[in-house]
């Protein structure tokens, strides 16, 4: 395997303004968009080689290669770059911060322009379909107009599908991975546990913990780290399996020979869990965790039926064919389980869409979309090579890279 | 079935002081130490019909009848009564509030008499060893020296576990219900973040919020209601099984035909979350939170092998023979699941001693050990009338009451 993509940097574009307002789907406006967006690799002069990867609930812009100066790559690096399965050799890969988040695309830290000062609570409620339009806008100024692929896991799987339904024949491939087409009443519960955590914390103050909030107090506000350290944790627990828990922490005691029986932090996972904490408070924006989680909350594309069967007939219908999709599942997964992805196969093959779902096993849980499990790997590998041999150049078996048993053997 | 046992009212002993210091597992001591307690039922003259019940981590000594002018019953008014498995017209059975709670027994809102202020964070830390030993005391008191049966669920099955093996040959049978003999790394995780967000509230003060921990103040302290609130939100979801969430809330929006898009309480699941916490804050004491579970976390009684089977080899030398294992699981108890069940049967069969382990049927998740389950229901009866027996009265068979297929037929 190369070195991969090496040195990036995250640029943003405005993609929407006063002449060109982003009419959300609850019908708000937002009159000043920016993005935040990596690109890797080169789009092909006949622009067929695009692939779009739509990011979860905490991730970025920054999916791969190395910041200048920086030790860790971007959060997807193992899965794209020269001969890995989002090949960069033959692909053009973006990636882009989502609409609402806090890593330099418009969010509710950005400034309001009618105010002057950060939205805070008054940035509006979006929906997985605004995050969609926002990614659409920003392929616009690049120039792509449709995609080979758009990958995502998690709630990045929700916009891929989404962006399948909104928009018929605009993706040749949706590869889906780990996500839900429908939150359970217990994941609404414990997004809804990780809010309050946040809102009931004393220094949320409404949402207006921004310096800029307050910009006549004489020191920058108390933001609500602990509200978000806490949400994090809950979140946690729920993106790791009970036995990935068990084989990394067990009911070791940290840094204690004898347990101290105190209410400090003894056991090693909570040492772990508070590290997640912290480290995530220092990277992140309260304001866009309660979106974000609000926006998972209220997904289901599949309430409408009529609507489902009409996109999936529309995209049959277009020049390009029917969108095929791959759903992936982990076995260990219990936030969004097989169940779930299940789900989502049963909704779009019912309405007639091609679809290959597979349930791959991985000890890592929800978590397990980021890690390079190989048949993992080698199964989306295989599944964009198909794509491509679709598009009629069968670049994948001319270089023989990344391929693989793959979708074709799927189930 | 009758009426139950009718109006009860909480009781209360002291059980240790100056000249009975209690001695914890730690080496601290307690000179005062009283006991809240209710009894039904009639002890016999030979003695033999006492039954301890030990309850969870929210519970109180309040376990059946009615308090004078409530509208609910006790905590586990379904399982004790005249024709209920705790049959109060042949058995005695008495439940106490443990050490360390905060309904009438003394715990860390209680007055440490070196200081005169309540104990807080000061208070000892305590294993489940210790919470048997104020239960041992308070028996003593009503002279009581051997069990029928120690029978609890959760933290109330752990007490029964620990009380088996330390004290062999006081027990005829243990029932141990939704327990767990070692707490998982994600059980723990659940733990240290239900405590994180009671530490982290800044009401907390440390542990000395309450009205008596700083007299001289104007105005009582404030209460970290919103910590313990959260915390108590995050044990709800552990507690219900995600099938029964859904089949409880699903998707539904509260009180609205429109979903409102905002971090409000909009679903079904999030207003009963937000209900169970607020009403929890009324009714129970942030820091006997902290130690319950804590005391959950470091409960390890199978760590030492030797010492199990020393207890069990001398509970079977002992006059009353070796205590019976009665051991329960519900299918749908994903906090102490029966793995952890199966964990403990395996354990003390493994030490030699009798065991009935039983995997039930029940939807409630965790929760299922305080439902009325028929099958349930049978088994603890039952197996208590096998004991009845086995002590020489055969009242069971006589009263025709409470039997059923039970513990006699299971695996």
């Amino acid at each position: 395997m190369s070195d991969g993509v090496g040195q990036v940097e995250t640029k943003t574009l405005l993609v929407h303004d006063e002449e060109r307002p982003l009419v959300l789907e609850s019908g708000a406006r937002l009159t000043h968009v920016e993005v935040a967006y990596e690109t890797y690799g080169t789009l092909a002069p006949d622009g067929g080689n695009a692939v779009f990867v739509c990011h979860a609930l905490s991730g970025d812009a920054h999916a791969a290669g190395y910041h200048e100066g920086a030790r860790r790559p971007g959060w997807w690096d193992n899965i794209i770059g020269p001969g890995r399965p989002l090949d960069t050799d033959r692909l053009f890969v973006v990636c882009a911060n989502v609409l609402g988040g806090c890593k330099g695309t418009t969010g509710p830290g950005s400034i309001d322009p009618s105010t002057g000062r950060p939205y805070g609570l008054r940035f509006p409620q979006l929906a997985v379909r605004d995050l969609v339009a926002v990614h659409r806008a920003l392929l616009r100024e690049l120039g792509v107009r449709r995609l080979l692929a758009a990958v995502g896991g998690s709630l990045g799987g929700m916009q891929v599908l989404q962006w399948s339904l909104d928009h018929p024949g605009e993706l040749a491939g949706a590869v889906i991975v780990a996500a839900s087409g429908r939150l359970s009443a217990q994941n609404i519960a414990f997004s809804a546990v990780a809010r309050e955590a946040i809102m009931r914390d004393p220094d949320f103050a409404g949402g207006d913990y921004y310096a800029a909030s307050v910009p006549e107090a004489a020191e920058a506000p108390a933001r609500p780290d602990r509200g978000l350290a806490l949400a994090r944790m809950i979140g946690h627990i729920t993106y790791l399996s009970e036995e990935s828990m068990r084989q990394k922490f067990g009911r070791r005691i940290q840094d204690a020979v004898e347990p101290r029986y105190g209410f400090d932090v003894d056991f090693e996972v909570e040492s772990y869990l508070a590290h997640q904490g912290q480290s995530f408070v220092e990277r992140f924006d309260a304001n866009t965790y309660l979106y974000m989680t609000r926006v998972m909350d209220y997904f289901d594309p599949f309430a409408d039926a009529a609507y489902v069967q009409r996109s999936v007939a529309e995209a049959a219908a277009s020049p390009g064919g029917a969108t095929r999709y791959l759903v992936l599942s982990f076995d260990s997964d219990w936030r969004f389980s097989t169940e779930h992805a299940r789900e989502i196969a049963d909704e779009l093959r019912g309405a007639g869409a091609p679809v290959t779902f597979r349930e791959l096993s991985a000890p890592h849980g929800h978590d397990s979309f980021l890690f390079p499990i190989p048949e993992y790997h080698r199964t989306v590998a295989g599944f964009l090579d198909q794509l491509a041999g679709g598009a009629g150049a069968r670049r994948a078996a001319a270089a023989g890279a990344g391929a693989g048993t793959g979708a074709a053997d799927a189930a």
